[in-house]
């Protein structure tokens, strides 16, 4: 039912484990993913440690997703390990990129602090053996890119400005290509009824439309129990936007049936 | 170096993976974590789908964490299938728990709209065989836990305010109980410097300081490069508290020998 191309974001950071910074990259790239009609099947957050990277990366490459975004690690110091973690989990060196090396010096020599091309900055430049980089117009490390059997794997700054630099330049067009369809979905809210009263009326709809997916969000409360509740309905089969407003009809008409319930749909 | 007791984070719904929600429920659990001295190693996100929540959890496990959680699909409709996942991971059946339903039907006698225990109430009663419900106080579903060799599994509702309660009321204390130190932290800003600058001193003050942990994160820009740095350090050794003051005064003095900076201390 679900033929949208596949994507998984691994996020590194342990700023993002101990509380201290909450990952609103994932989520920015998620909105993108489904405005292109690809489906995120899954979101990793990792430690800064090689061990971990080598271990998340290899467990999404053995999903075969199409797309596989990773998040930090890519600066200079060494605490970034991304592009490390990555060359061992594919089993390949580290080699100055001379196109990197390129883009990283263009960047400091524009800089009157610079003090020429460190170990550090040239650690910017060092990619698995096979990657390319991506232009960062923004900041100092570029994005890295390599091809992993059926998997084009991504690796992008966590500065969430050069993060959405790089993919709106690099990662957009690539979902582009693809040429998917964006799921069609339409959002009701359902006013006075509970969440379990609406199960009975939500399985039957389900059972009478296959190939649509329908999610309840409990939002009010009453007595402790709520009593709003957002369902989002949607499909990424092509040409069923009638299908979605025929299932929303037989589900409000199932409901009559049994409750006093109000409902507007909301978009 | 890292004694602490561990954990991860399983966080259910498509939601969180079409860009709708923005998973603050995990990082709400991370900064509890870090506070007690537990800790976070992964947070995955994961679709509402059994194969993908058997899969998840499969893999969590094998890793040991001392408590594994998982967040959301509890409720009552067919889109909630945390509990079957995990009972599939387990190889364990699905059967009615009594103290579990004792607790669903005293939420519901408080109803007017009640129409009785129907089958989609009694599924949130229905939890994997040995598994105990933890008490929800402001909600229907219960909380669910159980070992699983050395690893605590708990599961809790994904909507925050019921989540945050049987957290505060059920898993708290557990993180109390181990009496894990919370890790010491400093955090100082640096002023007018660029990370790839930064880099030498703050890696020679590494090595100088095996135990500690640091981590810059770049926050200003100047001409496309950052110039104003958070460094964090911190440590879960205990009593290590003047090893952070000494390693801070360090990494001062190495920075003053080549670059005219500011530090600032935040915290």
């Amino acid at each position: 039912m679900n033929k949208s191309p596949t994507a998984e974001i691994i996020s590194v950071g342990n700023e993002l484990l101990i509380g201290h910074t909450l990952d609103t990259n994932s989520h920015w790239i998620a909105k993108r993913f489904t405005r292109f009609g690809w489906t995120l099947q899954r979101i990793t957050v990792l430690r800064d440690s090689l061990a971990a990277i080598k271990d998340g990366v290899t467990g999404a490459l053995r999903r075969k997703p199409d797309l596989l975004i990773t998040l930090g690690g890519l600066g200079p110091t060494h605490d970034d390990m991304t592009l490390q973690g990555i060359a061992i989990a594919l089993g390949k060196s580290l080699v100055l990129n001379q196109e990197a090396l390129a883009m990283v010096k263009a960047r400091y020599s524009k800089l009157e602090a610079s003090t020429g091309l460190t170990r550090f900055r040239r650690k910017m430049a060092t990619l698995p053996e096979g990657a390319d980089p991506l232009p960062n117009p923004i900041g100092t490390a570029p994005g890295v890119t390599i091809k992993v059997g059926t998997t084009r794997l991504v690796s992008l700054p966590g500065v969430p400005s050069e993060m959405k630099a790089i993919f709106t330049g690099s990662v957009i067009p690539m979902l582009r290509a693809s040429k998917a369809e964006a799921p069609k979905e339409v959002t009701i809210g359902l006013v006075g009824i509970i969440e379990s009263a609406l199960a009975p009326a939500l399985d039957r709809t389900r059972r009478a439309f296959p190939g649509l997916y329908f999610k309840s969000h409990p939002r009010g409360r009453e007595g402790g129990i709520r009593t709003l509740i957002q369902l989002h309905v949607y499909t990424v089969d092509p040409g069923s936007r009638a299908k979605l407003d025929n299932a929303i009809a037989y589900l409000l008409r199932e409901l009559s049936k049994s409750a006093h319930t109000g409902a507007g749909r909301s978009r």
